[in-house]
């Protein structure tokens, strides 16, 4: 079995961050993908007759949502591959290639996620409280469920890019106390 | 002298990358923080007199655009500090620290930079884009040179990210590849 080669604690410790990484950036994917407020509002009033409007706000209505959703599902696929890339790491290992990519791919994704995360970030910063410089308005006063659930979102997805960074850091280490990965052949 | 110890090509190379990440990155944070534009614009006639406005536009009054020098200072001062290691990294080298310090200083400095570039990259597209279902009019119709010198700080800040990623790779395949330092002591 592939979890009988996880003899160290760190192996152990390292596939346990990836879960929660992969939980919580999918987590973060989903709930901005689904993210969306319908609201009818009284836009005038004719005489004593109001006039509404129907008013929807969602995630594909911003650049920077729609960039944070493709960013955070990316970063959870990329989770979920080095979780099963870990699973059957002996397979891997045996050709040396395996043990300096995952850090470099986890780099990328770092890079890939944060970006999505401060653009998300500040978008939704501009749509709580507007910029008066700009004439921008906010629109957090309108849709209150709508920007609830995008803090969640970002919520998630800040926890999910901060264990990428330990699970990063972990196997930059990894890398410079482990042995060769040419002497490391496991028994399947 | 410090620079004689540098005898393989990949540590010159490493050096120039460093050197050019560090000449972008502070270029990009000078060149946001110096913009700003004023304009006098007519924003309503009363008989035959234009009443005018006087409008500016500069980096502080948007968080994304604060917050994208604060960042781009950061990684600049990572940098200078990152060669001034490599450059008496004889002296670090012999405590067996530095080797694994660097890339893992690099990975969240990428991160920072990142979350910067995204958060400002999509501030900059809704300038110049608007967005009309938010009713966010865009201001680069009104403010163009302002817009046209905060997009050249953006490319200048991704060539500086892009560079640090290929930094922090080759240091983590230099890791892979590198002796222990407790065999790597220099004469100074």
């Amino acid at each position: 079995m592939a979890l009988a080669n996880r003899d160290k604690p760190e192996d152990w410790t390292l596939l346990m961050l990836r879960i929660a990484s992969f939980l919580v950036t999918a987590s973060a994917t989903i709930v901005m993908a689904l993210n969306k407020e319908t609201k009818t509002l009284v836009v005038a009033t004719i005489g004593s007759n109001p006039v509404t409007a129907t008013l929807t706000a969602k995630f594909q209505y911003d650049p920077a949502f729609v960039f944070f959703v493709v960013a955070n599902g990316i970063t959870s696929l990329h989770n979920l591959l080095m979780i099963v890339v870990d699973l059957f790491r002996h397979k891997f290992n045996e050709r040396g290639i395996c043990l300096v990519m995952i850090p470099i791919f986890d780099m990328l994704i770092v890079a890939l996620a944060a970006a999505g995360d401060g653009a998300a970030t500040f978008i939704a910063e501009l749509g709580k409280n507007g910029n008066s410089h700009a004439r921008w308005n906010k629109i957090c006063d309108k849709f209150g469920p709508y920007c609830d659930r995008g803090g969640v979102a970002l919520i998630a997805s800040f926890i999910g890019l901060g264990l990428l960074l330990v699970i990063t850091g972990l196997s930059i280490i990894k890398l410079q106390t482990k042995p060769k990965p040419s002497n490391d052949v496991s028994v399947p």
